[in-house]
């Protein structure tokens, strides 16, 4: 699982710093999560090919999450892209998306579905063999949802050598991967966890922005491997929090600490601030595990 | 007379190069023309101060136009603007503009009129005392203008000693400056030109992009101080104007040369082309007078 940060920052895209996107590679998917202004220029710079991406997720429908779709897919026409493309975001997203093709009369060459949401409550908006997507029900000044990211269990580890020994027909092979137990050759049957490991733990990716802090998001996201959560406010800018519902660096580490997850990463910061030391450290008073996102940082979690 | 490129390449951004959008600086107005996505950014690297844009005039509704309008609009609010704000363009672009406000509930706190463009003749669209704006009906894949902007004839230069000397009363220098002849304090007509020197000569600067080669424009732009035409491919890609509606570099300078303008700029550079030496070599065969429009270079026409 792999996340890569075109842009972490709020409200405008500026000389040296983008507003919200970012890629994350679970599974062999590529997802895209929002796209602000800029961030085919972003995918580019980051060399990231377009065609692997065939999922965007969009959390609201403020400019600096989501000005960059239109661009992103009418690029995708140009370059003759033929796979299909699934957008996911909160209704009007089709409409905003199809009025400027319309008014462009550049219609794309490949399908798109826009998968429109419009629940106040958690939904799996994606699924399939190897890797699961849930909404998380966000508290913002327009309907805005997170997106829980889940890697399905993964099979167990085969030791083909012990499998060998006990004379499992290698027909059973995929059933033993699965966990099950099975007979062998000599009728007897083989318990699993003589032939088999445990596989690799399934990852799990929790995006949580733009949020006021809202506690009701932690049983949907406990035990995540990653979080990240937006830290627009330093404390002293806490009381901005409620009004314009975002949230602060300590609250963002108030909910990891609660739903127990495994690392916070902290974004979406206010273009107040000249440096982003302060983030970390108010957190850390909280939460032990944090990490802030830089435009143009990966994080790599093995 | 100041032109700003911010963007001259055509189709889609990219790590180096713009789509299109410049600012032309005349009579102390800052007109913004055209706003690809990415436009806010380029603005602040040439550190064009956003309140003195008040007039933005885009040529059509394809992405490499327009596509960063919205995000400026919304930058602008971000920056608690408040002086009104003019957008000239084609009919649908307060639909989708003011459609984005919705869905993000973000409306402006200043006042943005829409003017509309549907007509296929050229218009006069903006007027004040120092300048003037006309369409230029431009022939593309969907409907467009190019835009003539010219300043008013300036006053003429008053040599005050020698109103002084003509026992002119400082009541009449207005008039004097203005053209006419005036009658001096001892009753005398004092003929206009004896007093006054020719003022500074007007400038004009035309805008056209994008369109096929078309000759319906050399009335409207003739003897323009500057050009600024597209010049998408070069000869070797000519077959491909017709089809897309676009122009080589060769058919610009055949344009410049038939309007007689000034001087010639080059720009929306298809993003094929590694060098832009071959465009302005193939103009030249041409026109003599051309210029290469680049990302972040300002022509100063004094």
């Amino acid at each position: 699982m792999k996340l890569s940060i075109l842009g972490c920052y709020s409200a405008t895209p500026r000389a040296l710093t983008n507003t919200t996107s970012q890629v994350l590679e679970i599974s062999n998917h590529m997802f895209l999560i929002d796209c602000g202004e800029g961030t085919q220029v972003q995918l580019r710079k980051h060399k990231i090919k377009f065609n692997r991406i065939k999922h965007i997720f969009i959390s609201h429908l403020h400019g600096d999450h989501f000005f960059g779709l239109v661009g992103l897919i009418s690029t995708f026409r140009l370059l003759t892209r033929e796979a299909d493309l699934h957008v996911y975001g909160p209704k009007g997203i089709k409409e905003v998306v199809t009025l400027q093709m319309k008014l462009a009369d550049s219609w794309t060459n490949y399908n798109i579905f826009f998968h429109e949401l419009t629940s106040t409550e958690s939904e799996l908006i994606f699924e399939d063999e190897v890797v699961e997507v849930h909404t998380i029900p966000l508290e913002h000044r327009v309907y805005t949802n997170g997106f829980l990211f889940k890697e399905k269990p993964k099979d167990r580890k085969l030791d083909i050598t012990a499998a060998e020994d006990a004379k499992i027909n290698v027909a059973y092979y995929r059933k033993l991967k699965q966990g099950f137990d099975v007979t062998n050759e000599e009728g007897k049957l083989i318990k699993n966890t003589l032939v088999t490991k445990n596989g690799k733990k399934p990852k799990s990716y929790a995006f949580c922005s733009d949020t006021v802090y809202n506690e009701s998001i932690i049983p949907i996201i406990k035990n995540a491997d990653v979080l990240y959560h937006e830290s627009t406010f330093l404390e002293k800018h806490a009381h901005l929090g409620p009004k314009t519902k975002h949230s602060t660096a300590k609250e963002a580490a108030s909910i990891a600490k609660k739903a127990n997850v495994g690392t916070l990463i902290l974004g979406h910061y206010s273009t107040r601030y000249d440096s982003l030391n302060a983030f970390k450290e108010e957190a850390k008073e909280v939460f032990d595990n944090v990490e802030l996102a830089e435009d143009g940082k990966t994080f790599d979690f093995k």
